[in-house]
């Protein structure tokens, strides 16, 4: 070890980087999946489409507010946001996945060679917000207690389409012990702008869910006995709708590799 | 008297009426400002563009939520509503306002001669909705017990602009009883889709508001002595905003004259 090198205890943890600090890790060429990093900022959804397809689906995220709160919207071209100062929106997401036709063709560090002048870019609530939120009124979270990512699933409801926007609403699942259900309720419902209360508990089939072991994103959670499926609209929604509406470009974040803006999980609480 | 003729004493009251009865009765050629129909229903702001403005009036919204809280969006021509079933958006308001170039060139019962089949309606929040939930909860309405309408208050505050639209943001004021200030807040914070908690309370200079007895929009209102001035966004600052824009074609309601749906004030509290 030589003088110039910080001794490895020193190093900041994930948890503890400031925002601005991990988005630069990010910028240079890092690449994490971000959960757990800067504690208690607000990480975001990114979704990139060209300017003729903004408003297709800024209306459709006006039309299903619950899996799809949008936290801000940029001018065309632009990579920057009200959310976080001095981000680069090519650069300072970990991982993207760029899209053409509904195609998945690359999944790069940064998207500074397929950015275009026409391009709009949403950022979208998602659901690390509340968690922090549930695990401080002591909720488990199965998920990350058994290092997984959470269990999505494509339900039988129909979102309210726009444009050429159309999609089946997509859930995120948490096992919750039952007398806790309506503690979670009540705390995610505080928090509408990162999907808000439960859409429902208790019965997967009710959503045309047919077996909570396979998920169609993320990974199966193992409930504990006395656990109730409790079921929030996800961030997915859109991103599903607009893959299946086949624009001809557009980038996303990849999965749990989100933007860390400047923005509290508090900002989103309304008490 | 005839045996045809309803007795007056059987004669609905306008709160009494159905949210239908009472769109049939402006549907018909009625006309009355709408304050205290239809009890416990809500209603909302009109505002109807080209199709080529409505990205820009949904991004001004998205950006400013407080005092644009957008709860329906048609399709380009229709004068459908999900909000409200059967209802004919060009005749069931009671009074419209025509616009040309931010200029106002008409207060027609129905819209049915200027309707264009590339015309977008937006219906958003109206503070009604949570006076009634305030009224409920023991705060009187300095201004419904004057006989008066609501005070409102072009502030210093810009708005955020999207595209064409920008502007100050629009305020209603509301004298409170100081002990009922924490009250109020609270529960007008449990509806964020129409405008949510107050934006600020007691000091109407820092909102650059120099004289609250000369209110740029409504009536004056009479304060009692221990009221404290709270201020709400107010739903006038999208169409305020739109107006100074000058679109070449615009369809607003009349002010006060709303249009009522079939939502009940309760859909749009959280608790």
């Amino acid at each position: 070890m030589t003088a110039h090198t910080r001794p490895e205890a020193l190093t900041p943890r994930p948890e503890e980087l400031t925002p601005q600090e991990a988005r630069e890790i990010f910028r240079k060429g890092g690449s994490s999946p971000t959960a757990g990093w800067c504690a208690s900022h607000t990480q975001v959804n990114l979704i990139t489409v060209p300017a003729d397809w903004a408003y297709d689906v800024l209306l459709f995220c006006q039309r299903n507010p619950k899996p799809c709160p949008v936290l801000d919207v940029t001018e065309p071209g632009s990579f920057s946001t009200a959310l976080a100062a001095g981000a680069d929106l090519r650069t300072d997401v970990p991982r993207y996945r760029v899209w053409e036709h509904g195609r998945l063709v690359d999944e790069p560090c940064d998207v500074i060679d397929v950015w275009r002048k026409d391009l709009v870019t949403f950022l979208i609530g998602c659901s690390f917000t509340f968690e922090a939120a549930l695990t401080d009124a002591g909720i488990p979270m199965r998920h990350v207690d058994q290092g997984r990512n959470v269990a999505m699933y494509r339900t039988s409801r129909q979102c309210r389409p726009a444009g050429r926007m159309r999609g089946r609403l997509v859930v995120s699942m948490r096992p919750v012990p039952a007398d806790l259900v309506g503690v979670a309720t009540r705390i995610s419902a505080m928090m509408p702008s990162v999907h808000g209360s439960p859409i429902h508990a208790g019965d997967p089939g009710a959503l045309g869910i047919e077996d909570l072991a396979r998920p169609d994103f993320g990974d199966p959670v193992d409930a504990q006995p006395g656990d109730v499926p409790v079921f929030w609209a996800c961030g997915v929604t859109p991103q599903a709708a607009l893959m299946a509406s086949r624009p001809p470009f557009a980038i996303t974040h990849a999965p749990g590799y989100m933007l860390i803006t400047d923005a509290r999980d508090t900002d989103y609480r309304l008490v």
